[in-house]
């Protein structure tokens, strides 16, 4: 099955922003075995965006569009469809009410314009979108499919993998082909590559290695006649990355490393607490992104300056003594945070975040401490000297080591 | 000038990279008053490169490709130009002297199969590339440019910076197009384009409603001859634009809500703290994204649980009369947060970020207190129910809120 994408948007033209749409889906459409052979990119106009899905529609049996299906004057996706298969839009009244609920139920009234959002012409059905108002579209006629989702990553993401992978894959069915991701933390990308260099060049099942923001990714694909099948080669396979790779690997396919460790709070029935200098909120953050975190995490504190450290109970003399940079700073940080809010274990992170150094210290640099009230882990790090890759790397490095502490723990 | 872009590689077609380079090439354009009108991608495939060529020299102006000028096998982009022209390759003396000058200047031996990297045809002349082995064509013909460029980025972009941009400008010269983006929080996109919607059909300056995580952002976009002109036009519209949306906005082009509060506090010498429930520390992570936040942040508190609250100052009989999602919890908190950490300034967040119902209040509730000692103000919000969608947003209108109190502080 050949497929093209077509991203939709004059932003994407101006280069106001990156098209990560057309990558998302060209990385997921060999999992269904269908070979990507064009992606165009399109401005908000009628013409051309009818002129170029005319060509694709000719040329290939899949099309995939994004973006375009807003309620403003320029979001035309819907007419240049319609106008390139020669159907008529009308308004569906069952996607009309949906919509006008969608509106209701948030306290406001539905502004007229967005009516434009509830069209169908007879070929289509809609797909449902529940992040957003934009229903996408999937189209039949000749034996082809054209399916037009909406253009922001979220909600076009959840529309692909809930909806439109599933039922494509219904579809196609035959070949399985089934991948694996393998989440770690701790090791460069070169460093993963080496250790795993001689299982790169296989065939069947391949293997791929990704730079991440949470880490190196390795990612396995097995094609065979049967899920049993494939899911074996994965297994082997991934046993021997597991014994090449260690403690270095915390994660896989879509877990997070704040879920993980969501997880083995909950299990082992532990509570949680923080204390930030340089991440600034951001440890705290990541972790109520993790719905009902709420049982496990009671609470956070920032301490921007050492007269905030001292005031949630940081030793004065300590701090003086060692300097806010060190290991034994962060180590009085996590027992203050577990003890000020009565948790099992506090954590603690304290580093220079930039844009100059603090105390000599070079920008980049992060102690870590994990207190379970028994025993101090400590850990260092050293980032690329960026604000943001310090925080975010400085949080995750925390989450790592809060993994493996609870899993040492009874 | 009609411009298109061709982004080379069969890794793009596999979602393995993102064609950042397009999006590069795209924001830059428009400086040089070039309209950009597609954008390609294609596989490492001789026949489909070739074809994708022909329709570009056909329809455009100006052709820009990157990426396919390796030195390997399926580095076609040479082999399709000199196809797509009928031209003969052949290799250039000068080219192979300072290629192989590259190479033993390392310490190594050219691989034989580094020759392609030295062929030119005849309409075309090398553009130097310092940071690699593939020099850049610059080919002319029947008053048509196209340009073949490294797919690396840091390559293409100093070809683009040092090489190809000054050429163009120079070809060009004349009209200027100046952007300027007004960005704006708390109406939905299509609110905000019915109330600039006279504006929307002007075609010069032009006006495009964009929605973004940070709120709806308008860009307003003028052609003109000079600079001065450019400006003016934007300048008019923008005061327009200004009188329609009133408060609403909240800053222009590159600025971020944090940085833009971040330089009130900074202008009036005022200091900050938070107490956060909802947003997990989200808004204090934000507070600290901006550099140099640590001369006015002190710190925040983050509290999940009401005994937390209680145990930083929030008063019990006070949560149990309202309830903690309510503004009168909100008020107590950022009073708290002011009071607790000795600042000027306090911000508290109270709300459900799901994904259960807390309270019978819905998901995505939220309520804002900003206390400055003397006034409390009050925000009340109610945001898509999903999880990260209401931290994001709730933290963005606190930050929104700040702004407009730190505005009315004398």
């Amino acid at each position: 099955m050949k497929a093209e994408i077509i991203s939709i948007g004059t932003e994407l033209l101006l280069g106001e922003i990156t098209d990560t749409n057309a990558s998302y889906i060209a990385s997921q459409l060999p999992l269904l075995g269908i070979d990507l052979l064009w992606v165009t990119q399109v401005g908000d106009n009628l013409g051309r965006m009818r002129e170029i899905l005319e060509r694709a529609w000719d040329r290939s049996d899949l099309v995939l569009t994004t973006g375009g299906l807003g309620p403003t004057e320029d979001d035309l996706t819907r007419e240049a469809i319609a106008e390139m298969l020669g159907e008529e839009l009308s308004v569906d009244p069952e996607i009309e009410r949906a919509l006008r609920d969608f509106f209701s139920s948030r306290g406001y009234k539905m502004p007229e314009s967005n009516i434009k959002q509830a069209t169908l012409i007879p070929s289509a059905q809609a797909i449902p979108n529940p992040r957003g108002t934009a229903p996408g579209w999937w189209v039949e006629r000749q034996g082809k499919i054209l399916i037009a989702m909406p253009g922001p990553p979220s909600e076009m993401q959840r529309m692909w993998e809930k909806e439109v992978s599933l039922r494509l894959r219904q579809r196609l069915g035959h070949q399985i082909i089934l991948s694996r991701t393998i989440k770690t933390f701790g090791f460069a990308e070169a460093a993963v590559d080496e250790m795993v260099s001689p299982l790169l060049s296989s065939a069947n099942p391949t293997l791929a290695v990704y730079s991440k923001p949470d880490g190196i990714h390795l990612r396995l694909t097995a094609k065979a006649e049967s899920k049993e099948e494939a899911e074996e080669m994965i297994a082997q396979r991934e046993e021997k990355i597991r014994s090449l790779l260690g403690e270095s690997i915390w994660g896989s396919d879509e877990e997070t490393l704040e879920a993980v460790v969501g997880t083995l709070l909950t299990e082992k029935g532990l509570t949680l607490a923080t204390m930030e200098s340089c991440t600034g909120g951001l440890l705290a953050s990541m972790i109520t992104d993790v719905p009902g975190s709420s049982a496990y995490f009671k609470g956070g504190l920032v301490a921007y300056s050492n007269e905030v450290k001292v005031s949630y109970g940081v030793d004065a003399a300590l701090l003086a003594r060692h300097g806010a940079i060190s290991p034994e700073v962060a180590g009085a940080m996590a027992e203050v945070a577990r003890l000020r809010l009565g948790t099992d274990i506090g954590v603690g992170i304290t580093g220079v975040a930039g844009p100059t150094e603090v105390e000599g210290k070079p920008i980049g640099t992060a102690h870590i401490a994990i207190d379970d009230g028994k025993e101090k882990r400590l850990a260092y790090g050293i980032y690329p000297p960026l604000r943001h890759e310090v925080k975010r790397r400085a949080a995750l490095h925390a989450l790592f080591e809060l993994r493996k502490a609870l899993l040492s723990l009874k």
